[in-house]
């Protein structure tokens, strides 16, 4: 007898990139930094961490919504702090929607959103990219027609690849709202702040970003969530009152705090982006151009699962991705290798051994 | 037009006691610990800093749950680390309660609990404790009988009371789940370490532990869930990836290792209790013996509506706490004020104001 919800019974569960805890592996994997947070940053969690960690927290995190309102150019009001990106996808989730409410999200993208809906016993539908992950408008349409949210991310996952404005409003579904997912908004070319909440309709748009990626602190847990102070003022019933912790909001407002930083991070990280596009369309691959801190390759010839595993085998990790159930693709399946930018060092060290694996067989690998 | 699940629209959200972020308040309303949290916690969490912290952290906290599992006595994959004791009873919720399941828990107590349930959109009912604070075991088990989940604090708040094991067992539903919350069990003249886990029935009690209090860590949001890995497995689901930061887990990993500073620490709350006690008694008020870091106080002429607010106006902060619709109760309300035992400065600081206060008039207060 399980006393588990039924549908906490019928879930997998989502399974993060692989961690491993030692060190030695070139870790392309999980789209993180691979420089590390601005020294103020640092500074600030050790004088935070000689003050008076025995007291909660400031529940409404004053002093971090400041920051991040100005950053964007809304008020605080419009700012909700949460542990990492993916705590405010779980309160979006839970804040709004019911039992047989529809959640639609394009696929192939971040699959994350599915075990979400999936938790709150929601309905769930893909809305179907085209093979160059162009929207097919008709379609889109019909399905935010019925659905109470949409989720985007901007860039998307793991293409890289990102959407205008004009196309994400579009998706705001008639009778509900859009999320978009802005992980990796700072490695655009340029970079959004916040517009689409300032359009027309931009009342009904959720915004997230997430600290993890840009600013070099995924180990924090820290990210928020922009919206109107009517959305915010509800999804805040939802969390927990104090979900964010002193040493987080202390490091986060000074991670916001020095731009110069993040943004020279940013800058190298897209600089590297080109060199590894390059290097793997020069070795056969098909790669989309990104927006992102990760590119996403193919190759004609060789299967992903087999360059994956003979990189591991070399302690390079890069992320496997397989999207079943798409009508058109080969079996049915995009299958390919989502691979972070990290430093120039590691890029170099992965497209060699690229060079070497893919030259190890005349046949196609796998 | 509203977007929330209707659970959320008609729900206030929980409120927090108040957390002023300015200095110069004696705060004994929110029982967080006086003293601060051991120097090897704060190495622990500058060591960590210098760290990988643009890495995600260990979604598995493989070494806290090490630790946590030699204190109690189990293996570790009975443990859950959580962003806080309120992170693991929201995942317990979401969890094992579907909409009409059945929530239990006594009252006067923690309120949390009612808020959760509503979340969940579950029902919830109250099991009535006695004026002595103990149980009516004949109502009790007519609840529980039709109860999913019992939520049960050991000690209690607001009254700081401690049951038996004896009388928590017979709690459990016998088709559902008994979650103990053990925020304050460290403070217990005897501290429990598990044993509920071990006696019959005991696959199905979970409990929740924080190193908010006893640890001295309220801002640094980490706590853990103690059941049966069947239990742990499936709320694992439930719970965001890398829901603990790299920073916390460090320092709880050395919080829970320097076991003689805790102890100390509690030992010296302990004893500065029973002078908060008696002083408290020697002014007239009705105080529950307590086994944890706070008191239940009520003066039968003084309404504590008016002490605490005279309290307030000279910056100290104790909780005014009502509890509403309890038969046979004045007006049906317990009504009295919950104070955290401070240090003994801060102690002697209230008694001395407390005196002044109820010398200020002849008749009643208020």
């Amino acid at each position: 007898m399980s006393f588990f919800r039924p549908d906490i019974d019928r879930i997998e569960g989502y399974q993060p990139g692989e961690q491993p805890q030692e060190p030695g592996w070139v870790k392309l994997n999980t789209n993180e930094n691979p420089y590390p947070p601005s020294p103020r940053v640092i500074a600030a969690i050790n004088e935070a961490a000689k003050g008076r960690l025995n007291l909660y927290p400031d529940p409404l995190a004053t002093q971090f919504r400041r920051v991040v309102a100005r950053l964007f150019n809304v008020a605080p009001d419009w700012v909700l702090p949460a542990n990492g990106s993916d705590e405010n996808l779980t309160i979006i989730l839970r804040s709004f929607v019911d039992r047989q409410d529809l959640v639609v999200y394009p696929y192939p993208s971040y699959i994350l959103y599915e075990t979400l809906a999936d938790l709150q016993g929601g309905r769930r539908e893909r809305m179907i990219l085209n093979p160059d992950w162009s929207w097919n408008p008709s379609r889109a349409a019909a399905q935010t027609a019925q659905a109470k949210l949409a989720i985007v991310p901007n860039p998307n996952s793991p293409s890289g690849n990102r959407w205008s404005n004009a196309e994400l409003s579009a998706l705001t579904p008639p009778r509900g709202l859009l999320v978009v997912d802005e992980a990796y908004g700072d490695f655009c070319d340029e970079p959004h702040r916040g517009e689409l909440l300032r359009q027309p309709g931009g009342e009904r748009v959720i915004i997230t970003r997430t600290l993890s990626k840009s600013y070099s602190l995924a180990g924090l847990r820290l990210g928020f969530a922009l919206a109107h102070p009517d959305l915010i003022r509800g999804m805040r019933k939802v969390k927990d009152s104090y979900n964010c912790d002193t040493l987080s909001l202390a490091a986060g407002v000074a991670a916001l705090e020095d731009q110069a930083w993040m943004q020279s991070n940013a800058a190298r990280i897209r600089a590297t982006r080109g060199r590894l596009q390059t290097g793997l369309r020069a070795g056969g691959f098909a790669v989309v151009e990104s927006q992102a801190n990760f590119v996403w390759a193919t190759h004609p010839r060789h299967a992903p699962e087999q360059i994956s595993a003979r990189l591991k085998d070399r302690r390079i990790l890069v992320r496997l991705m397989k999207f079943p159930e798409i009508p058109g693709a080969p079996q049915g399946v995009v299958a390919g290798l989502r691979i972070t930018v990290g430093t120039d060092a590691e890029v170099d060290q992965l497209l060699q051994a690229l060079g070497e694996i893919l030259n190890e067989t005349t046949g196609p690998l796998g």
